[in-house]
């Protein structure tokens, strides 16, 4: 049975898109550190809505693979090579396009499934533009941290203390989801130990490199692993899952 | 000695501008529930600027009065009357033209002094578009609950626990802060005790008012006093003092 | 009884605006010459929305305190420090969002009150926007020199010609108006006699500073009293309230 | 000798444009009574634009033969069939990149001959944005009735009052100028005399036609005679030519 | 009978609009070698149109004179001085604007009839816009070459071999149709032999001349005529009125 | 070797960028028939650009996953279930800002590599606005079908006649190529033979799907193979090399 939308006809997806709800994963090409590859974002975003499709019988729509740009204390910022960062107007067009073309087609219950930090506002800005126009509509939003049980954060943070999610960046919970899903894309090896970030409480422009890392790590990504990766990935799913079926039925 | 733009001829903010930091406050006008008045946000970000801009020499610009929309788990969301909710592009276009004409009036140091959860994504792009533009202006954004500190956070909230920022709307800190600056616009005695809102996890489309509570209180505001509201506006003020002489020097 | 909408509780304003109009002044940061401040328009635009409110049972809205650009001759032009310049497209989101806004909120009536000449255009065009999408809301625009009787104008420039109103900036009337609302911000023992400005016919960019006086005044300030700045006031609050009552009743 | 940008080939463009001012007749499609087709704006500014280029040896180019929304009190409104409303945005959007491209070829003397009352404030919003731009260009904007000396003025409205030029809409200064460079489109025999439209100090929407005469005329065309227009033409054109010489040399 | 829209009175319209097709004509202000003028576009389209609305009882609109950005390898390109570019968004704008126009003056059937080959997919984008949001007007659009018989371009291309429309540029069909529209401003002394230009197979920027004969021309002009005009003319306007007899009765 | 940027850590992006070409694959989401999945656009476009990736020692970026607005006569059009249209502004600015990071990074050779024929026009003009930004850049766009060369076509359309790339959707150039890139995906049991498509020489709105074949398909697919789809990938791999070696050593 197939999830992912880009792998299915037109007459597959039209057959399967009457009931079911359609999840669009969004995320960002960005630097996490010299061990996690560009796409972590998306690696994240799209396992985890595959793993929510499969259990819901829904469909996972192209994942928007560019987002909003990376701030310096939850991303790393712009001035490490490989992050692109979209504009925040492009990014509430991108998402509101692609949302009115489902809703075009058919669709009545959208799943946008997060998993870049700053997109955050403007994926709401796009949703809230539609759903003003497109009043039978029901969507979600949330970000796969807002997911994880405290139960498995505490699992997860056994040994290191966590930081919030904002600091969570390229750290355990990102760095053992990528070791979960997309082995052969994690370099261990090169995992550093900087000093790990501060919050500010401000932020400060123009943007330089001082206050973060050179690594591009805000806080330790030590005690990983696939196994807490699955742990994480499962727990989310579920989570996902009973919002979906509580909301979306 | 004046501190607030509007006040100003001029020749006046001709002579105090060549060194002076400007504080742009921006707010909201947005339910606080049946005890606070629509300004709020307002006030509080203009009260606290003028408190910096007197310890630091600065300038306070005209407060922008309208903002972002607001969201139901952290200021009531759209539905209450008189919550006026700007568009993100609009606050985006708005905050990039006023930094955009001081920057051109010859200010080199600016503090956004934010008084509105929801703004604040927007508020960091126009600024981000500011100074891709003008390389040379040092620009900080903060919200006042970022610079409350924990001390004093504890006293605020000596008997009720702390709900987070995201929640503490039209509460504690915001009712204690407005009994402050504005102790004629509180009706202490129209408080009402709703059972407190949970955080949901994510954000569902159409936007409905059964997740919040009836008076717009997202927390409980007992406890509030113009004390508490005196100890929180010097605490703030202070420590955006001191961000200011560290940065803006 | 609350005339201003930032003062009022959400479930006052909720009440009232049932069958109130809503006034919004519009307004701008302008430079003033050298013995008024730089919120001229928003003193007079709020001090005049605020009477005619009492008139006629209105809402006075927040006031839209930043405007359109600044011309050479109606208002000195953008090289004054202290005059910030919207871009019109801004101007026309922002009063576009705030009138969209007040008829979600169930708004009927709405007076546009503006007080800076370069406003109107643009004021227009947001208003033409919203009201294309909702049809049946009622809004009136006017700049409050348009509501000065031709008997009064003759009383208020008994010593010195009429420059018409576009040159009457920082003059006579804006002076004399400024005297009643906020004497304590008025200097007139800086106020200079420039050579008046004449109308050139034709409009030049690059905007230099050559075609008006250094002053920043087109037009004298001599002979202005807050006796004139009464009555002026008094005459254009009764003329807005007959167009409230005759067309927003 | 040939002044129409559009009746060169490129080589006599690039060879002619070296030192010329090249003007730009904007206009409108717009009703203009019974008696005057739609074309009126956009004849005359590009017959006064023909008539000033052979003055000064300048180039005319395209005319912008739509224009920004007509409104009730200066050209009838948009609920007359045939009248064109440009959205205040598509204006300034088509304007500044007109002049971009005039600038970009090499151009740095422009004249925006105006011919359509409302177009004004969009115009100067595009020039000040391409002079924000390229700081070594030259633009002049004006209208051409604000070329029309009194004296000539005073001859045209002999026996008529003069209305002001916003009234002046399809009346004696149109119809003339109309008879003397397009006679064969002005049906004289279809003039009706409507009482004309008084001034009412306030715009209000939604739009109606109540307040204007069926006609679409808001002052009186009698009188007008194509000698009247050629007074007139002969006129503005030497007045443009006198402030191009003057500050386009 | 008139046919162009700018010659009537807004009673004239009014009463042909009921029923008529509008045709609307666009093109652009551009290069086309040394033998003719910058308005061969407009003039192609203006006099194209003309022919279609006498033969099916139409209405030709203001001809939208400027045009999408020229290509090197259809137009020449930017370079050459008095090619006037409009961003893609503004043209959108533009023809999106009237289109709703004349949709909101009654009229219920339009032609787009297009002389610039850059034009196209900005012309759609903006009557996909309209059609989405007025559903019930049937709108068409074709450039006119796409109206050219296979008979009759195998007698315009007698001699020389047919290049393919996207090269015919200022070649053998735009100088036989200016011949026969504007003989007048066809200069065939002028015209040059330059080897002609290969296709690329891709776009190259920063866009520079190298690729693109010194003259304009894109193919070979010789073996133009007034006669060969009016064969294609005839032909063009013929298969015009077909598609509106059979689309828009 | 890795060739896709998404795969990289930003340290191994930053080593490799500084002298490869950076080839962003362009595609959409949209139907190709009951044979093929929605993400032929995709899988074709990231297909070649890995293979021309590495042949020049290139960087893939992340694909552009959702295209321009379908056509009936180039894709099927809007109405077919599955197919997500983005507004040209909105690709405009997507490609824009992806275009304006990379060269923020130091990238200084683009390869837009299109896989969607709608497209075009919109990824030129962001290039086009890119490069007026950037003028040392150089970026080359070219859609596949634009590099199969004369020889390899013939091969391909050996029994079938040629029907033009525009209408060859779904058929047999797709076809072979998703066969060779991603044969899983495809469902040759499914094919079916409908009429084939007519050009129309026009676009009609509103967009019905009278003029195009229930099944999608525009020509037939009949003839398709795994090996036809590896001799078009090599062709066209093969000619983007020379173009990239050419322009962008």
């Amino acid at each position: 049975m197939k999830v992912f939308m880009q792998d299915m006809t037109w007459e597959e997806f039209k057959e399967k898109k009457e009931n079911a709800v359609v999840i669009l994963p969004t995320s960002s090409t960005e630097q996490h550190g010299p061990h996690l590859p560009l796409a972590v974002d998306s690696i994240l975003s799209t396992g985890l809505a595959e793993m929510v499709a499969k259990k819901v019988g829904g469909i996972v729509a192209p994942t928007v693979n560019y987002g909003y740009k990376s701030a310096p204390l939850s991303g790393g910022g712009p001035l490490f090579p490989g992050t692109i960062d979209l504009n925040g107007n492009t990014l509430v067009c991108l998402v509101f396009d692609i949302l009115e073309e489902l809703v075009r087609d058919g669709v009545k219950k959208i799943l946008v499934l997060n998993g870049h930090f700053e997109n955050e506002a403007f994926l709401l800005e796009a949703i809230d533009l539609i759903s003003r126009k497109y009043e039978d509509v029901v969507i979600i939003e949330s970000s796969w941290w807002d997911q994880v049980s405290l139960e498995v954060r505490e699992k997860v943070f056994d040994e290191v203390p966590f930081p919030g999610w904002a600091l969570e960046h390229a750290a355990i919970a990102e760095t053992s989801l990528t070791m979960f899903f997309k082995p052969e894309l994690v370099q261990m090896s090169k995992l550093v130990e900087d000093k790990p970030v501060a919050e500010l409480g401000y932020s400060i422009y123009p943007i330089s490199k001082c206050e973060i890392p050179q690594s591009g790590l805000l806080a330790t990504a030590r005690t990983s692993s696939a196994e807490k990766g699955k742990l994480l990935a499962e727990d989310i799913a579920s989570n996902y899952s009973k919002i979906v079926q509580a909301n979306l039925k």
